[in-house]
């Protein structure tokens, strides 16, 4: 085991897009773990739309990245070392471990992973966050029916894909949102999606129309802008706006876009509602066996997108989610 | 009883702010009644906001007033002549009967209203649409509680004053806005508001921190635009925001301002939701006997701002709407 750890820290707040320039690789000592701790070596980092919005000097629902400190990534590795017997050295886990290669930190943060089921990325990905957060923003804000109609923004992406498989699990016709024809391709050919519109070249509002001509009782939206505003246009009554993210609008430099036709939720009776997955941490459990089910059963697809590469190569990869050139989870898996 | 029957027809769709110039007065003969219809003449009419979205021609929740018929209200009038023996000649009546003398109206429409509980004025405010969309949008849509901290925009209308004063009497704290001193002085004084915000010369995102040191738990919006996106700035962790109204764009020539600040109820885990009175029509019984008994007691005061003339005093009574004129209810009382 190396005695330096290489770190991704924070160096300057951004304005609109990220760049290089707001980072800073630093080599720093590895830390042996206190009572309680453990020195985890990261194998995978997941890297997430949010992270966008932790460099922000805003209230949050988690505190901003401060200049100067580890950027905040979850991550699964394996323990080299531990004060919490819970997790012995030789094991795997994941939690917040931080874009460097090793994290000292609070046995209490981390949960066991096994290898044997799934690999590491998709800990970070269908059996991670992303996953919880598709269950219960599709199940638990959106209250998604057997019938109903739903259509899912960022449909490609690591949430998107997997709720909007859920959905057809459950009964749903779901038509995704996602930018070019491959991955629309992938979303009807490869998930079993009803139908997928290209916002790049189609008329969104047209192939509403078309794919939902019952309108939209589930809208879960992880892109905002000019797409919440006009699938607005298309709700049905009583519909169920999911807020999981607002991709569209993270790097912008101006204020962000307002849905205009929010109106709307009055016309339909229809609401609007944000979640953040911690809150459903009691509930992981549930998630994830039937979440895990559908993999082993083979009625759900997992797909990442791994990038292979030091800690150095984080600042370009996370550029990629916003370029949209990932399909399904995007992770840095560390060489 | 005249043979003609003065009206107020749409004579040009608005744009932006209204005018005389798109109103008529026509002189139209009285229909006498049909089977299981009844002639009634208006006496009050009642004037509301909402009015404005029904002279655009969009999908909404009811149909746009098309040009040439007669402008849709509500009103209180007196039985003249009827085919429906629900309704005697004598007895008062309330429904959409439209701005003119008489109209000739389905049984089935109307409700009875008994003069001896409460002026004919107070039947289109406090115990007529008004006070049943106070009472359903703050409670049901709402879910206002004991303790929670509630602010209300358009506070000194029809709408706002009735609210407050059920989440005054429901155990909130109540923090009305509202354009101008005087009413806002009303608001504390008469109506027993907590706090109230002139939102003409107060720093509104200041004057919240004031006086809702806990943030917001329930926002009761009338007006939209600027006002919506600072209080989203201050609401509480699982807050309700009732989208109620939007009066400061109805007026809009350009595109709705939509509420920049939505993400808010993503990092509060919060919902924004509207709602149309009309669906709540089964249960008005239990809101009016509710505000009935308030009323009765003293416990609530119904205001209305009552202006006297011809029906040809709609077109500038309505736009006292939307300067702010009114306090209360705002009622055209036919002379």
């Amino acid at each position: 085991m190396s005695s330096t750890n290489r770190q991704i820290r924070l160096a300057a707040r951004p304005q609109g897009m990220i760049d290089d320039s707001i980072w800073e690789v630093v080599d720093d000592a590895v830390r042996e773990p206190g009572e309680g701790e453990v020195l985890v070596r990261n194998v995978c980092l997941s890297l997430d739309p949010a992270m966008r919005g932790w460099l922000n000097d805003v209230r949050s629902y988690v505190p901003p990245v401060g200049i100067g400190e580890v950027m905040r990534a979850g991550g699964v590795g394996e323990v080299v070392d531990s004060r919490d017997e819970r997790f012995p050295a030789g094991e795997h886990v994941t939690g917040i471990t931080g874009v460097q290669e090793y994290a000292t930190v609070a046995g209490d943060g981390l949960r066991s992973v096994d290898l044997d089921v799934a690999p590491p990325e998709r800990w970070l990905g269908a059996l991670g966050m992303p996953g919880m957060t598709a269950y219960f923003g599709l199940l638990d804000v959106g209250q998604a029916r057997d019938g109903d109609t739903v259509v899912i923004s960022g449909a490609a992406g690591a949430v998107g894909s997997t709720a909007g498989q859920i959905a057809k699990l459950k009964g749903c016709r779901v038509i995704g949102i996602a930018g070019g024809p491959e991955k629309c391709a992938w979303l009807t050919e490869e998930l079993g999606f009803d139908a997928a519109i290209d916002y790049k070249s189609a008329d969104l509002r047209a192939a509403l129309r078309e794919h939902a001509p019952d309108r939209v009782d589930v809208y879960f939206d992880n892109v905002g802008g000019e797409v919440l505003d006009t699938v607005l246009l298309r709700i049905a009554r009583g519909a169920r706006i999911v807020i999981c993210g607002a991709i569209s609008q993270y790097n912008n430099e101006r204020e962000m876009r307002g849905p205009a036709n929010y109106m709307q939720l009055l016309v339909q009776r229809a609401r609007m509602e944000g979640f953040v997955v911690f809150d459903y941490t009691s509930r992981y459990e549930e998630a994830a066996k039937a979440i895990g089910g559908w993999l082993a059963d083979g009625s759900m697809v997992a797909q990442e997108h791994v990038v292979e590469g030091g800690v150095d190569a984080f600042p370009q990869t996370l550029v990629k989610l916003f370029t949209g050139e990932n399909t399904g989870k995007l992770v840095l898996r560390l060489a």
